[in-house]
Order: C-alpha cells, then structure tokens, then sequence
C-alpha cells in the first residue's frame, strides 16, 4: 500500500481542499454542520487510494463518509478519485488513526470500516494492529451505541487475532466469514487491494463488531 | 465415523457395565454420588472412538469424564480403549445429544467437549449441527455459569458457522484458532480423526466459549 514519496505531494493535496480537510479537529462534534445534514456518519481508517469509499459514496448518498489516512501519497490518488465521483457526502483526512478522537466526539460516528490495514506480524508490534484492544476502546469512544466497525483483510493470524480482541472487549461479532469470495454479502464493496488480492486466489475474512455497552457489561459483570 | 452395524454389538456393549451406563438418568443431578467425589464434570459429545476422551481421563485425574455416544459400534470401541485405561474418572454412555439434560441437571456439568461432529453441510440440516443455537441452550442449561464449550473441528463452513451462532446466542467467545496445527494450545490433546486428518495437511479450526449469563443479557438488554 506504501507508495514512493513523490517531492510536493503534500503542496498537491492543497490543490483539493474542497474534499481533503486541513482542520478536521474544527468539526468535532458537529460533523453534521460540515455536510450540513444529519444522515449517518460512517468513516473509514487507512482509506489508500479511495476506491471502497468512493464507490460507497456514491452508492449511498444518504450516508456521509470520511477517509483517514496518514500516508499523503496515497490520500492524494484518493482525493482525485473523489474529485471525479463529485460526492457531496465525502471527505478525507490528512490523519493518523491514534488522532481519531481529536477529530470525532464522543458518540459522534454510526460505523468504522478497517479494510485490509497493515498485518504488523510480529508480535512486539501487535499495538500497532488496527484491531488491538486499545484501538478498539478509541473507537468505541467515538461510535455511537450499537455503532459498528465492519473489518476486512486477507491476513489469516491478523484476523484470527482480531476475533479474540473483538470478544475480548466484549464487542458482540456477527456476520463472521472465513471466504468472502464464496460466502460474503452480496453488497460487498472491494477495495482496489481486496479486486487483485481475490483475483490471485487469495482468501478474505470479514466481520461485523458491534460496540458494547460498557455500562452495562462492567456495572453488572456479565461476564 | 460411522462404522457399519455388526450384529450383537449391543450384547457385546453389556461385558462394560462398569463403564457404560445404561441408566444415567438415574445419577441426574447426583453425577458426584456415581464418580465418588466432587470432582468438576467434564463431558464430551460424540466421544467417538474414545482416545481423546481416555487421554484426557489419564492425563486430569482430579476432573471426572462422560463420553455420550449415540453409535452403539463405535462406543463398544471407546469402551474397550476406556477398560485398558482403568481410569475411575471415566464414563461412557449410549446417548443421542438431544436428550442431555434428561441425564445432567441443571448447573450440573463444568465444560462440554464437541470433537469433529457431523458437519451436516446441507442448509437445511443446520438445525442437527451441534453448534446449532437451539443445541447451545441446550447445553447452557446444563452447564454451569461460566462454563464453557471446547469446540474442534476440520470443516471451515461448520467452523464459521459455529462462531456466529455462539455470537448470536451470546456466548462469549475466546482462544478462537484458525490454524491448531500452528498455532493450537499447547495441552492440546488429539482424536483420532485430528491426528490423521493433520498428517494429511488438513487444517484444524478450535475455539472457545463462555456460557452467558442469560438473566443478566435478557433482563438488562445488552446488545
């Protein structure tokens, strides 16, 4: 997903400000204001060159829809992807995902998508996983209740590890697949890694998270 | 697993009165009257051929175990392995699955063992799939709070299934592994279907799950 930095990427990016924001952290809590309605507010993390969000953007227009990605290369081919799709329910952040709640209020976000981030295989790098469980606490912070993170990759032990920290912090799975190409959901949206990656063969795992009530689960020790 | 029917094998069953019982029901509630202690209930659905269930008996003297076998063939088998044992923590019984809490009472039973059971890949047999939502209440009733089931299996779809019905039934799920072989737990003790179908390179998928607390999730609406 990394790409060479190219010299005046970051100037080029100001070229789309209409689409990449600068001050995300001004719209904390009033997103809406921003996109100047109320629809539901889903938002991707390491969105790469924007495909999966583009073409969601344009499927559901009622929905509003961000992108985070740190690498400025790669938000680059992203905003110009967006700028063709003339979506007026989309946005991208210059942003790294450990910055999330200085950019999203408590409760501010109906979903989270994490599609095919990086695996970090060894296991003195597993907090940088963007499924480890103070990940999860972040994002729970900012979803809404009963707010989702839909999660793909095609890393077998990134997966299997992702399972038990979902269920670890009491996140209620569901929709769990072990084959996408064979058993997703029809309205299964790919990401320009995902097309190639199912086209060499490789298998996709998926899942659906939904937050807990922490509340509830430490109030009343469920488990 | 199914062995072709010999006749006599039901007589034969008999000569193992001292392991396979032909009256549970009577000991319902009182398993500690029938082992002699208070020794934790472990218990294994569709013991098969009995090996990992003999292992288990030789290698936890201070946790007692019942196999439940409905095939009268291949429980004359388990019975055998179980006599060369002479393990006192160990019983077997001619039992389809269905009736299980005819024979453990409530609370009554600590940790429940589903070794490589019927796949049943038809959809409309999913209801006779041991990990069936419907056979998961079963089991709730007889286990006791926090109890859990140790699910094994060779078969990817059943395995995905399995995870989204202890999810939709609330279990809570733990030590989910898509690769025993590689990454299994190390007491990982095998059957005898594991130990030839992981030489042949076939992948082995296990998982964990808690017993919910279902006046708390009912009563408090968690999720």
């Amino acid at each position: 997903m990394r790409l060479r930095r190219r010299p005046g990427t970051r100037e080029k990016l100001g070229a789309y400000e209409d689409i990449v924001l600068f001050d995300p952290a001004n719209y904390r809590g009033r997103w809406n204001t921003y996109f100047k309605n109320s629809n539901p507010l889903y938002i991707e993390l390491g969105t790469g060159k924007g495909s999966f969000l583009t073409t969601m953007a344009a499927l559901y227009p009622g929905i509003n829809f961000i992108g985070v990605e740190k690498a400025a290369e790669v938000l680059l081919r992203a905003a110009k992807k967006a700028k063709q799709g003339e979506t007026a329910n989309l946005a991208l952040l210059w942003l790294d995902v450990t910055l999330l709640d200085e950019v999203f209020a408590e409760a501010e976000v109906d979903r989270i998508y994490i599609n095919f981030c990086d695996p970090w295989p060894k296991k003195r790098h597993a907090k940088r996983r963007l499924t480890h469980h103070q990940f999860l606490d972040l994002y729970g912070r900012c979803l809404k209740n009963r707010g989702q993170v839909h999660f793909k990759t095609d890393n077998e032990e990134l997966f299997e590890f992702s399972l038990n920290e979902f269920c670890r912090s009491r996140w209620q799975l569901q929709n769990i697949c072990l084959d996408v190409a064979q058993r997703g959901p029809e309205d299964n949206v790919r990401t320009e890694y995902e097309t190639k990656f199912t086209a060499q063969g490789h298998r996709i795992y998926r899942c659906e998270a939904v937050k807990p009530d922490l509340n509830e689960t430490t109030a009343k020790g469920l488990f």
